[in-house]
């Protein structure tokens, strides 16, 4: 039974930067050639970064990465690299036209895989199941692939598949096991999802078994605008036995000698496969293993807890925001609060204390303990503390208009974020917002005042996950033997937003732990009010809830629209990538 | 040859108002009713509106519209319009699963029409090609359908169809031709953009010659956030002979009798037509024509001038947002200039003097010209006037912050936004934007400054166009023996921010002659810099304005993002309709 060593490389790639993603999988590449690697696989569209929504639509862009493919695959083989075979995604656009309407001509993008060798591209695959729902568009933005790609490396039938194509039954792994296969390659650009780990396994060992075959997975990690990928990357026996696996959030190199089935002399058929996919073959010479050496093994990193995977993940999302769009620091306000208290522990722990401004905002409402607590945090993190009140300006717009009720409640958000956005401006610092997924299902916030920010790390997180967050990583740190970030006063004090005398979130609404269950069920779930009832809450929170809810939803979306009258309006038609790399002028 | 008069009721539905939206059905039916028509038609989802979005990811909400559909038979009965065949749209769930990923698992939603008679429904069709580009994506949403239905109606058959079916070749049409129909009815929810009018009588008249079939075309007509649906209903013969055309941007009743093939006694076949397509079959009674009146014309309304159709649209947008959000009246800053000038008097047009609110924003670099001008446009157009001086505010901020530069710029645009969103939480006016489409391509605005606002007529408009609106506008108007609205100094005046002395928009842009061709072959064309090159522009201004536009990109972006760790977390992915009247309590 044939060896091979395979090199998985979990890497972390930036959309639109050819040059830099090209740059890594050289080294990579290396260090997977150092290793004794025969094999090398590399994360779903890596060359270009993933996802590149809209830029698919630009000939210029697909030209350049099929550009930077060719020159990839040149520069390998003069780095010595030539004779180690390495499957690389990038953006291809070889496809009969789209079918998109009359009004708007068609393209044939592809979600391509390339094995390159010798310098040049010795078998490409098109991904087959493009998936488009959720975060995913990819019926907007690809045609599928109907062929499934074999390569010979070593003796070894291997079958090429790209993400999706293992999330549904049929189509390539099933193709693969009619082509007789001993190993399926599946190179993927899987976001970051709650518990995703959990279903990855299984997933992977149901389809091994469909294919009949080994599976090496590889997904990328980093932060890409709002996605964060995690890496989990793995190799799973057609038996369903996980040979190794690698640590979620980190760049990894993952090698593992894995004995496969020889390629049978008369494979399966060619033609007629499942989905109406055909066989396209090719071979490549491997080099042999290293002599002698022990044989590598890769290892099997358990899954951490829950609260420690979402921590790592807002860590990682938010130092890919900051640093991949090239903000040297970031600023935040600092009520005293447990939302701003979490923002900026993790705001510290991805960028160091040196990158991170905490601005304490007081108003005449804003309690002593507030101010005390805001000072605590910063004392225990280290950031660049600063105290700006607000009372003058709040009190000139008083002054000068007849406000009263809400609209001075929010005024003072709204004086707050033109603070922030006036140190934004002055020193450079992208702006944190701090409203957790709780607040903003209900409203509860002010639209341009608490809700001014370019990033948000924990828009997605619930209210009462907040708390398990900073009791996890006080706990963590404790564990350490560090000092813990988040005062426990901040933890522990009834939730306000200090806008008027006394005012607290229980005055509007229900308490989070009875707010968040019927929140992830209306949002999460989907479930409508008979279902949420059904589930045993008490139906008249639900209706207030609902309402809040219903009504919240156009409240916050009312800073966005404006009558279309084309195709390409500015808004949310235009899906393009924030951390985008990628200039016409190079 | 059998005569049908037929009634196409173009009208203007709300997305979730299902029982406004069946009343809407309701009265026009009968208007048709009493036209002695023989069949009519609504448009595309006419029960629930268009586009639903996520929405249909409620079963609660399918369901509703289910009952609703259900409901509305029964009443058309009662009401004594159960011989007479209604066509409807609505949201049907009966088809399999939509793949969609082991992840999320899959609903079998359908976009569909239904035929109602005699207090049933007697025929049912699923829309067969499914628009997933631009504003579009119904691949996300619905399942495509696979049988064609054909219901015999007074003695002609007649085809059912939905919008897209339309726009693309083979399917639907193709199978109607192979099925020997007589009539297509096409319903639509087909967007407004520039210059579709033109488009779209040639694709109506290929579908028909493709069909070998008379096809009657019904549009609704209406904003729906930032969409506007523009009518233009129309019947054009199988050899493309236009008999009958709509006005756009108005709710029209179209009646007329045309004359059809008879049904052959022995149709075409009924399986294995066009795209795998099978025909199922239905029959209706029609009640008799009026007997002895007058043949019905519904005559032939020719298409405007570009600048007025742009105008109507984005006065029926405004309108709609504002009406359907059920906002009393609306506020925006009026600087003198061209921009707030033509957004003022489209909100005029829209909801009348009475319900515009007009606020003069002054600061110490306000010229006098630019009072002036903004009082005039006040004086000209009869709106609410007022002024507040922002200098008290700005100086205070400056008193408490070391600022300058760019900073002080962003500062006045800020205050300026306090003050408006103050007054709309005072006052209750939704907030209008004015930002151009020139403007916000470029980044020349300032975030959470002038781009506060709930809604912005004008996003879509190059600055050019925006010229030429008011222009076309103020020329109108004097036809009509009326007071031009826009002073004639803020059309001619150089455009300036006045942030900075002296400031004019020249010293950092290009002329917006140069500006908006590149802008346009850039944003709206997707052409690249080679490609702008080729066309004739200077490549250091090319370059110039490429590099703003992608600066601009994240720019602007800056005011959305945060890190999912979900697929629920509220932002782009979740795609709710704002002007939605739907309640789960009712």
């Amino acid at each position: 039974m044939p060896t091979l060593r395979l090199a998985l490389c979990q890497v972390n790639p930036t959309v639109g930067d050819l040059a830099g993603n090209a740059a890594l999988v050289r080294a990579w590449a290396r260090r997977a050639a150092d290793a004794g690697a025969q094999l090398v696989a590399f994360p779903e569209m890596v060359l270009t970064g993933y996802p590149v929504e809209d830029l698919v639509f630009r000939r210029s862009f697909v030209a350049a990465s099929r550009a930077a493919l060719d020159r990839l695959a040149a520069d390998l083989a003069a780095d010595g690299l030539g004779e180690l075979p390495v499957l690389v995604g990038y953006l291809d656009a070889d496809g009969p036209p789209q079918v998109s309407g009359d009004a708007e001509p068609g393209r044939g993008a592809r979600n391509a895989a390339a094995l390159l060798h010798r310098g040049g591209i010795v078998a490409t695959y098109f991904k087959h199941h493009l998936p488009n729902y959720g975060v995913f568009d990819e019926d907007r933005y690809f045609v599928p692939g109907r062929e499934l790609t074999v390569v010979r490396v070593g003796g070894v039938d291997v079958a090429l598949t790209i993400c999706e194509d293992l999330w549904q039954a049929g189509g390539p792994f099933a193709a693969a096991r009619q082509a007789g296969v001993g190993l399926v390659l599946n190179i993927n650009g899987s976001p970051y999802e709650l518990n995703k780990d959990d279903i990855r396994l299984p997933l992977v060992r149901r389809r091994a078994a469909e294919a009949g075959a080994t599976i090496a997975y590889v997904n990328m990690i980093g932060g890409q605008d709002e996605l964060v990928f995690e890496g989990d990357s793995m190799i799973v026996t057609a038996d369903g036995e996980l040979l190794t696996r690698a640590p979620q959030f980190v760049e990894h190199l993952l090698v593992h000698d894995v004995d496969l089935p020889p390629a049978r002399e008369s494979a399966g058929p060619d033609e007629a496969l499942a989905d109406d996919m055909r066989v396209v073959r090719a071979a490549v010479d491997a080099v042999p293993p290293p002599a002698g050496g022990p044989a590598a093994t890769g290892g099997i990193i358990a899954p951490v807890a829950d609260e420690a995977e979402v921590w790592q993940a807002l860590v990682l999302g938010l130092r890919d925001y900051v640093d991949k769009n090239r903000f040297p620091s970031v600023v935040l306000g600092l009520s005293g609060g447990i939302d701003s208290a979490v923002v900026a522990a993790l705001a510290v722990d991805a960028l160091g204390p040196d990158r991170v401004v905490g601005v304490s905002l007081p108003s005449q409402h804003s309690s002593e303990h507030s101010r005390e607590d805001a000072a605590e945090l910063a004392k225990r993190t280290g950031l660049d503390y600063r105290v700006e009140p607000i009372q003058p300006m709040v009190d000139t717009f008083l002054a000068n208009m007849s406000l009263s009720g809400v609209s001075v409640e929010n005024l003072q958000a709204r004086v707050r974020g033109v603070i922030l956005m006036a140190l934004s401006n002055q020193e450079g610092h992208l702006v944190l917002t701090t409203g957790n997924k709780s607040e903003l299902a209900v409203g509860y916030s002010t639209l341009y005042g608490d809700s001014v920010g370019g990033f948000n790390p924990v828009k997605d997180v619930w209210k009462t996950l907040v708390w398990r967050l900073a009791k996890w990583r006080n706990a963590d740190a404790a564990r350490r033997g560090e000092t813990p970030p988040i005062p426990e006063n901040s933890i522990g004090k009834p939730p306000s937003a200090e806008l008027s005398p006394g005012q607290l979130d229980s005055d509007t609404l229900p308490d989070y732990d009875v707010l968040d269950p019927i929140l992830i069920g209306y949002v999460d779930g989907d479930l409508g009010r008979d279902g949420l009832v059904a589930s045993g809450h008490d139906p008249a929170i639900v209706d207030r809830v609902l309402r809040m809810v219903d009504t919240a939803e156009y409240k916050r979306r009312q800073s966005a629209p404006g009558t279309k009258i084309s195709m390409k309006a500015f808004g949310r038609d235009r899906r393009l990538p924030i951390t985008n790399r990628w200039r016409e002028d190079g």
